[in-house]
């Protein structure tokens, strides 16, 4: 499988490591890249990267084969509205988005017909940022979730697919509405979480030390996702409202159940609870 | 400074430690361990970190200058109550539990006349565990909260600070309720909150899969201290009942105002939000 023409829109971490796939597979004729960012797709291109550079991202996908959407997810309602229109028949559109569920939907609505949506989500490392930390290998033994829906074209669907696999992911196909409901727990949530530790403990002050001060290990590796850009985690929870919604109810209730044992002193509860935490967690890889 | 006998109860990651610093830097003729389990203070011998094993803590503190309480803080009260009355008059007691507060004061109240209790509490990593894992440098560029009463006598508290200070850690002085209030915030608060986040999250699946097997890099550092000992965390939780309720209640209010704001759509309130605690997290070391 190679595609004549590929377009990257925001070739950062992720962007730049699946072009470094394309190349490495010589799954790529050419590959341009384009956002908003000139520094970046000067760096792009200076690395090697991509092959071609341009802010206006419609002119970048005229004639392309495969578009990848790798903007933080809060934008691809606009960058779609623009590009549509210009994509060709038969291209290929496919996203990094760590959101589905109604975006997908409204991504479908916005394209015209014979152009082929596939939705996907590769669960990627994303600690650090920027192109220049792009790997070839940074999908190796990750999961992509790929969320095709009744509107999608299998041979497209197939294309994506071997493209991740290309990538050393394995592959799980979910509907749209699961993917978010599975993120909303496991990613969503924690950064929320995360960035409400940090809100409740940072502003607190013994005197000239700060509480944070004293923090240890524990502290650091539980907010270190509260690091991550709030721009784009405002997008993302706002593109799936009601299931991060719905899991911040669910945490609140345990915390309310666990806030109540410690509160009446019930050991038994207490250790219960927290057991079914510890093994859990210890269960896991 | 060099104590004669020093005993040692509790002789895991912590105690064996802090046994191996006494060691090499000539402060301890003798160090005995004491503990419950048998087989952690053959280990113990075995690996040079004590030179005698007892499981009687009775017999094991008698006529010892330095008594290192490094159990679970659940264990202190009959712990003390225990070795009391048998710890010689001018008998040093220390401890490196993570609650001081009331148990403190609890601690205090059963020792008799001429016993030192001086309470501390060295901020050391803990993600591995016991004494084979015992290190010398465990402690170096650590702090080492001391928390003093009315009623502590100085030349003990400062043969403890000395104590740390060879250690390699920084000493830091607060009063017991401090130290309980900071410590509800910087560590129990998150170990709730971790245990939390592994109820709500673990028992949700899609079919065979289950939700936590789609989590990534992020969700597994938020939860890393969700694998700590139950029985440990309940204790901690059970002894700064009051701080720790506290704590859930602000770390509540933080999350209900972030899940308002994600409800009503209101962007920049969620941004406001996240970019607090985006900015306090960046701004750690």
């Amino acid at each position: 499988m190679t595609f004549n023409k590929v377009t990257i829109i925001g070739v950062g971490l992720i962007g730049g490591s699946l072009a470094k796939v394309l190349k490495a597979r010589g799954m790529a004729r050419e590959i341009h890249g384009a956002g908003r960012s000139r520094e970046t797709l000067e760096l792009a291109l200076r690395l090697g990267v991509i092959d071609h550079m341009g802010q206006d991202s419609v002119r970048a996908v005229e004639q392309a084969d495969l578009v990848v959407l790798a903007t933080p997810v809060g934008t691809f309602e606009p960058i779609v509205r623009d590009i549509g229109p210009h994509l060709k028949t038969g291209a290929i559109l496919t996203d990094v988005g760590s959101v589905k569920g109604g975006l997908v939907r409204t991504v479908e609505q916005l394209l015209p017909a014979g152009v082929h949506y596939v939705p996907a989500h590769p669960i990627a490392g994303r600690e650090k940022h920027g192109v220049a930390e792009s790997v070839e290998t940074l999908f190796q033994n990750a999961r992509c979730i790929v969320t095709p829906t009744e509107r999608t074209d299998r041979t497209a669907l197939d294309a994506v697919k071997s493209l991740w696999q290309a990538a050393g992911a394995t592959i799980v196909e979910m509907s749209p509405e699961s993917h978010d409901h599975v993120f909303a727990a496991v990613s969503h949530l924690p950064h929320v979480a995360a960035y409400a530790m940090m809100c409740s403990v940072s502003e607190l002050n013994a005197g000239e030390d700060q509480y944070i001060d004293f923090s240890g290990a524990g502290f650091r590796d539980f907010t270190r996702i509260a690091a991550s850009s709030p721009e784009m985690w405002r997008d993302i929870c706002l593109a799936n409202a009601k299931n991060v919604v719905d899991m911040i109810d669910r945490y609140q209730f345990v915390l309310s159940r666990m806030k109540k044992a410690i509160h009446r002193g019930d050991r038994a509860k207490i250790e219960r609870l927290f057991k079914q935490a510890s093994d859990a967690r210890r269960g896991m890889q």
